[in-house]
């Protein structure tokens, strides 16, 4: 909103209750956003308070409510803007007739190694069994991700490698493994293996060996 | 402590403070770990108090102090008990000089899928930044996990694999990935492919796939 809009002339800004004065409105929700973001993470949204949220962010905690309705808001529009990079990597995935196998674990890989925070958030109120934020990931994510997978699986040419003893109902779950679980046990991996996948350069290295390994599975033609 | 050893003849019971009357010891040490660790899963150990710990395992409060020292250790107690098919499983492989790839894949999915509550307990106090058994489980697994999947990837030929792109130090990683991942994300697999790991049909299943796949990347000689 443009303050011209708010103070007209020489009449002072009428506003409403709660209304912020000073900070400009997308400043203060983004600092609500971080900060509610950091403490999901540090401590689980359970255990954080509007007043420890607000002191985080360095606002009026009456702001949670003004712009959010509840920490339960907050939380939520937290919850959807960290879950953006990849709801647009399965969106684009999704709308491209011939995206192959390769392309989507670059992508998805490329968009979980770049929002450290999603998979914290997923392990913090997702997997869980009363995860606050379970049923908006299914939603959202998990809805579109289980026929995406399947059908990148079968133009890759999965059917055929029943062949070999592997099983193609079950390619999706060793894709879906290949691609996620090293963000989700990034602490694991790095103190048995010495890997951090958020690392630039591993994560690159990780992408290429992926590829290699569906190369094997698939035959290279289908990956790229 | 056999009973004899409390009552000598007709004297009556001499009892520390707070000795359970009643009830056998290992009764109530069996019944409260296995409410700790329901709670720990449905709720965390955080939100779980002594006192609803009791209630659930439908003992005195002031046992958990008497058995387990606090909360705490009871808590510790919980999550050693809960690792050690998993230990277990590590020990024997760690202990068998010509131990496979493809036996410890399949002993090692064997005793996640016999041990529900292990994937989750991870999940809740592990993975988080501040999971209250990350170093307990760090010191007793993840620091034997790490030599052991490389010693098995180097003797099933990893190096070989350099040839095709592959990159034999993330090799552990893909193991790991495939074991671990499909019983850590449980909930959103059944749900975006309607795979539930912990069935048996299932995990046969997964783990037969699993060989394949080492089997098409190592050749089957290596994994028998």
């Amino acid at each position: 909103m443009r303050s011209g809009k708010r103070n007209r002339g020489s009449t002072p800004a009428v506003r409403g209750p709660g209304r912020p004065a000073g900070e400009p409105a997308a400043a203060v929700r983004r600092a609500l956003i971080d900060a509610a973001r950091t403490l999901c993470i540090e401590t689980g949204l359970d255990a954080a308070t509007t007043k420890s949220i607000a002191e985080r962010a360095g606002v009026n905690p009456a702001m949670i409510n003004y712009y959010f309705g509840s920490k339960e808001g907050l939380g939520r529009a937290m919850m959807l803007e960290s879950m953006q990079p990849v709801l647009e990597q399965l969106e684009s995935a999704v709308g491209a007739a011939a995206l192959s196998l390769g392309e989507f674990m670059r992508g998805y890989m490329r968009a979980l190694a770049s929002n450290p925070w999603l998979p914290q958030l997923v392990v913090r109120e997702v997997l869980p069994a009363n995860g606050r934020f379970r049923e908006l990931f299914f939603d959202e994510i998990v809805a579109h991700a289980g026929p995406l997978l399947r059908g990148l699986v079968d133009r890759a040419g999965g059917s055929q490698a029943a062949d070999t003893g592997v099983d193609p109902a079950l390619l999706p779950v060793t894709i879906a493994s290949m691609a996620v679980f090293p963000f989700l046990a990034a602490p694991v991996l790095e103190r048995a293996l010495d890997v951090n996948p958020f690392d630039a350069a591993t994560t690159d290295r990780l992408i290429a060996h992926n590829l290699a390994l569906l190369g094997r599975l698939f035959g290279t033609r289908t990956l790229q």
